[in-house]
């Protein structure tokens, strides 16, 4: 293991956690809030100690796959465990483990919280509070790599290890330029629902924490009510904006390099639609005799279906009272998730599309024990190594939900809240049911429990190997 | 496929079900009930049917693996719709799809009821009910096989998809033989427990019917308070006899072979100890508070563990009023089930075991690229297509689940109602949690839904595979 090299890029993740921290000074320079010293002083301290600690050069070069992972779990950790101190110190959220809940439902875009009332936080640390979502979104090595002047084998282990789906692609031949392009369409996608959510009415200060929790596919709200709270204009922005950033990002690299149509012979493209519009439909369905009229039927299973698909996780309504087959399909999308290469969490479309070619080929095998068919993905055969790591990766799922489930039932909560408590935050969504449904959120939960949750949330956003990994005592064994 | 051979054995199966149903004839003429006529006459018209229709030997004589998946499943599905006539004829469950409902949870060792009131029935059609769990159990091609001269390549396909576990192994060098040794086990431990049940005070005709339900790990009872009506010991007897038959039956066979120091060698033995202990323990803990003495809290969690872990579902008290922990504990249970090659249901703790091993696998695959390690079980690699077996099964039973889940919503039912209806049917175990546990039934169910369980019911004993073949359209093309 090559510790050095660890220390040094987290030292990078502190310095910019560091500059990070500087920016919600400027929300409290503008809106006069004393709070902004607290992050002035702590992000100067945390850059003044990355800096310190990246002074010295890493000893060797050497990095491996292990390295990227275990690098990557302890970046996500370490910025969680920083990004939790402003809260406590200005004493918006004055316990630790609920500060650091908050954070890392933010960094991981979860979107779940701890807070009973959102409304009484300064505009500062709401900022601070929907920025981190923003940064999670994309992934904070990632974009680190597309500044930084670095090289090396480490990029692509990085890369591999912080980006989400069974398999990751590069765009153009350096990973260092592929996350540039990444970034460039997650920074095009911004500005542009900035800008909408300002033509809808949004002040600037709204529009950009609305946007930081839609494209990061969040879910935080300066609002009680979420969306509920917001006109309907903004309220379609957010569904056309949710749907957007739960599409493989690969997508929009292709539509800027003029092939359109080669975007819709992607079969995750395909089935991601297909599960919206079949969403929809059922929910709208089921749910449309509680409204008065058709359309407001239509908006309020599109908007829910989009955000829970994406694991956004906004809500405009308390579907907890909707009936079973419209909460049980939100359910679902909260395991399913939406595509790898975009900002959504959950298994993935495209691990799901595997799993199912997987499960045919078992059935071609066991009719026809001559037959060696490989497993397609986009008219290309999908490696066996892939097919292996999706399996594997259910295999950890399943783990992770069963050993979260039983921790978290010394609560005593019911079943119906905990297990969607595991789910919710597993995928990266933000509400569950019952206990933890649209109207409610984590308080009840004891320290212990919220720290389980922590871990399901990391899990959810790094797709749970780096985090095995780093807990594997196979890892820290020599060669 | 072989039709002509296929149509062959189902007309065996006929036959031998025609001679089961002359088996309640006795309890009839015993208790002097006239239903004894509805069972003759049925039982001789289904003989008759499978006589004339084995009359034509099979053209063929080939038989392949899918030939051996569609051939069970056709079975079973034959089994349950002719084992449901009495039910509807003696008008003791005048419903069909409820009689189907009844019966399928009896052949597939469930005990899941649609009875609100099981004390009404004669003993006749209540001996039926029981009697069903007990064939079953063991399985009902290996009992054909193990009685007719047959012989040829098909014994080990059929052996191959009715059994449980990932890898059938051949006790001797015959499936013949096998199928006899594994009856000559199930007789022991059935004539065993009668005996027991009898020196503790029974009759003969509670003795046996409590011996079908417990041997088979079923669950049926004739008492409305399950197990909860009868005395200490028989309870005793029937916890050692459920652990005794959730252990795979190739450990009774190396005891008979004077090896038993290899019994414990047997990863799956062991691990099914621990898991009962753990869960023995963790539940006496978690519900010590609720009963007036240590001893009392420890009886009730071991039984209900024995009686969960092996998928039987007797209960002898209503522990929904339990902590979550408990109960969660349970269902946890209700997902694992015991050994393969047991009597019992769930995803089984030989799959597990493999599926834990694989996971480990991967994580030595991440964290060094250049490692090719085998899975190891009982020290002996697993073959790739175990693993592969087993991994596709994981996929199969996740799809299950939701596809049941999504299905059943319709009921309008809460959440922990759907999804333990869907685990405890699939699992083959019985009572769920909410509105199907210890103490409800499945009654409330639409028809619909009724046929959906009865899906995973049929599922959940011959391990999926077996029904999936037969849907998939690729089973019926040719080669």
């Amino acid at each position: 293991m090559n510790k050095s090299m660890i220390r040094y890029i987290l030292c990078k993740v502190l310095q910019f956690e560091g500059v990070f921290l500087l920016l919600p000074c400027i929300v409290s320079l503008i809106h006069k809030e004393k709070v902004g010293i607290i992050f002035f002083a702590l992000g100067v301290c945390v850059f003044a100690l990355g800096t310190f600690g990246s002074f010295f050069k890493p000893v060797s070069n050497i990095f491996y796959a292990r390295e990227g992972f275990v690098t990557v779990s302890l970046s996500w950790i370490l910025l969680s465990l920083v990004g939790a101190i402003p809260f406590v110190l200005t004493k918006e959220i004055p316990n630790y483990v609920d500060a650091l809940f908050e954070t890392v439902s933010g960094f991981t875009t979860t979107g779940s919280t701890i807070l009973t009332d959102v409304e009484f936080l300064s505009k500062t640390v709401q900022f601070w509070r929907c920025f981190i979502i923003w940064i999670g979104g994309m992934g904070v090595l990632v974009f680190i790599m597309s500044i930084l002047p670095l090289s090396g084998s480490y990029n692509m282990h990085l890369m591999r290890a912080e980006s989400t789906g069974a398999e990751v692609g590069k765009l153009v031949p350096k990973v260092k330029n592929t996350a540039k392009i990444l970034y460039g369409i997650y920074i095009t996608l911004s500005v542009s629902m900035v800008i909408s959510l300002m033509i809808a009415g949004l002040n600037f200060y709204d529009a950009l924490i609305l946007m930081f929790s839609t494209v990061g596919t969040g879910g935080f709200t300066r609002t009680n009510a979420s969306l509920g709270a917001f006109s309907h204009p903004v309220q379609i922005i957010t569904i056309v904006f949710m749907i957007m950033c739960g599409i493989n990002f690969n997508a929009y690299f292709l539509i800027f390099m003029r092939k359109p149509k080669e975007v819709f012979k992607i079969e995750e493209v395909r089935a991601y639609f297909l599960f919206i519009i079949l969403g929809v439909a059922s929910i709208t369905l089921s749910i449309r005799h509680l409204y008065p009229t058709l359309y407001e039927a239509f908006h309020k299973a599109t908007f829910h279906t989009a955000s829970i698909i994406t694991t956004t996780g906004f809500t405009i309504t308390d579907y907890e009272v909707w009936p079973s087959t419209a909460k049980f399909i939100l359910i679902f999308f909260t395991i399913v998730g939406a595509s790898a290469g975009s900002t959504a969490g959950g298994i993935k479309i495209s691990r799901i599309l595997i799993m199912i070619k997987t499960l045919k080929r078992e059935l071609d095998h066991l009719t026809h024990p001559r037959s060696v068919r490989k497993v397609n993905l986009n008219g290309q055969a999908v490696s066996e190594e892939t097919v292996k790591s999706v399996e594997a990766f259910l295999i950890a799922y399943v783990v992770t939900v069963i050993v979260s489930f039983l921790l978290l039932s010394v609560n005593g909560f019911d079943f119906t809240t905990t297990i969607t408590s595991v789910l919710t935050t597993l995928g990266n969504v933000g509400p569950g049911l019952a206990g933890v449904g649209p109207a409610q959120n984590f308080a009840a939960y004891s320290q212990f429990s919220k720290l389980v949750l922590v871990f399901d949330m990391l899990a959810g956003r790094l797709e749970i190997f780096p985090l095995f990994v780093l807990m594997y005592a196979g890892t820290w064994k020599r060669n």
